[in-house]
């Protein structure tokens, strides 16, 4: 593991670094913001998950999370949004391929070979960070768009293992939306059975623990109708008893103007969760 | 003047608008943040001058401003940092030219034809931001790198224009640093008298208005000992009089995280003398 970025940020230090993923089988980067704190004492810790296109910089320089982070005493940890380098397979289309790992474990040729974010972000990350760094094993997990669908699938199939979850303007239902029957038939093949363990609106059906959701989605989003459909996830919540806030906010759209207006909001939500 | 960009940030709009100069004879860009309040009255208005490489956006993206300007009622006004369009002379450095233009009006060939950040950004900007938007006559000026020289240089060579100034990490004698004695001799040419009306060591030794400084900069800034100098600003103050409040915070570099951290102190600087 190799420190590539350290750059005072508030009270603490915005990093970036690389390492070898054995699950994903390249060089991967993260982003981690470590407040001041961590200096002292063990802190938990919030994954955050980008959407189509990201790195791990786009949370990182955009959503001004280092302050609240800071107040709150929480580290903040951002992967990349897909495995990289020359020897990884990719696409024409900004939605699939490189920057589009939807946070799934391929099962398909030529994607098998490097594509299984899921792992990495389930295990691998957080088995690193707790060895590496001073961080506790309280974890909360929040994403946007992509990385929304990410952090909510994530949470429901690992009952106990995060304290908290919410997300930004999420993928909802992947495999009734473009975006993800895309991603889904290429990754994952042409079997819908095994699209369900990654879609939140089946998962929640089943969930083994009510955590509760958090999500917060801008009414302005040039993606609501076509491929986020928040009333979707509200419905199966509603079907099975599955505690859901879903705040819709007027004017707001898909960009990091809307995250970085309400991160403060899901960082307190997560703190309380993580310190409590 | 077209809107090319409109997005809802905290209680208000970050916009981008496209418009032709006159002073810059090229098609420019500027990002405005307008709180709510300007919905029901005129507000003051915070220039904010980029450094080197930067557009419009950078500032916008990655300051994290919009908070402190919606809390404190202030617009925010950020141009691009020069000239623009393929009829517009360039150079291979990224220290000269597009990206580069240093906020000066330009004497020299092939530069002369364009490059005239200053005028672009004491007269024609305000103008257009006073007539186009709901923008009081009181103004502010602050800007990082480049940007916090443009600041200083028109702040003290317009006295009565703006009610305060601030700089972060900013070059405060070009005339006696690579970056500055780059760009002046390629501008304004070999004789160095020239240089002194952008030079803001220089100015402040015969400022007609004692507009106080307030100056933050990284003490781990990579470019603090070669380009940026802040003691010859420190100096040049003491020699006259003229207040200067210069913090140096340790382990902060020349990046965005050093600006978001302090953005919101300058500010509530400004808001002050722009309510007070």
């Amino acid at each position: 593991m190799e420190r590539i970025e350290h750059r005072a940020c508030f009270d603490g230090w915005q990093d970036v670094y690389r390492h070898e993923s054995a699950s994903l089988n390249c060089s991967m980067n993260f982003s981690v913001f470590l407040p001041a704190l961590a200096s002292r004492k063990k802190l938990p810790v919030l994954y955050w998950l980008s959407g189509l296109t990201c790195t791990e910089q786009n949370f990182t320089t955009k959503a001004g999370a280092q302050q609240y982070a800071s107040r709150h005493g929480v580290i903040i940890v951002a992967p990349d949004t897909s495995p990289r380098g020359q020897q990884v397979a990719d696409d024409m289309g900004y939605d699939l391929g490189k920057g589009a790992g939807f946070y799934v474990n391929a099962t398909q040729k030529p994607w098998a070979a490097h594509y299984r974010m899921y792992d990495y972000v389930v295990t691998e990350l957080p088995e690193l960070i707790e060895s590496e760094f001073p961080a506790s094993e309280a974890r909360s997990i929040s994403g946007h768009s992509m990385g929304g669908h990410g952090a909510i699938v994530v949470a429901l199939r690992n009952p106990g293992r995060y304290r908290s979850v919410s997300a930004f303007s999420p993928i909802v239902a992947p495999a009734q939306v473009p975006w993800g029957k895309k991603a889904f038939e290429a990754y994952l093949g042409p079997d819908r059975t095994a699209w369900r363990q990654y879609d939140a609106c089946d998962l929640v059906r089943s969930a083994a623990e009510k955590l509760p959701l958090l999500v917060d989605q801008g009414a302005a989003d040039e993606f609501l109708e076509t491929q986020l459909k928040p009333h979707l996830l509200k419905a199966s919540c509603e079907a099975v008893g599955h505690p859901l806030t879903l705040r819709l906010y007027p004017g707001f759209d898909h960009s990091y103007y809307f995250i970085t207006t309400f991160i403060g909001n899901h960082i307190a939500f997560h703190a309380k969760a993580l310190h409590g």
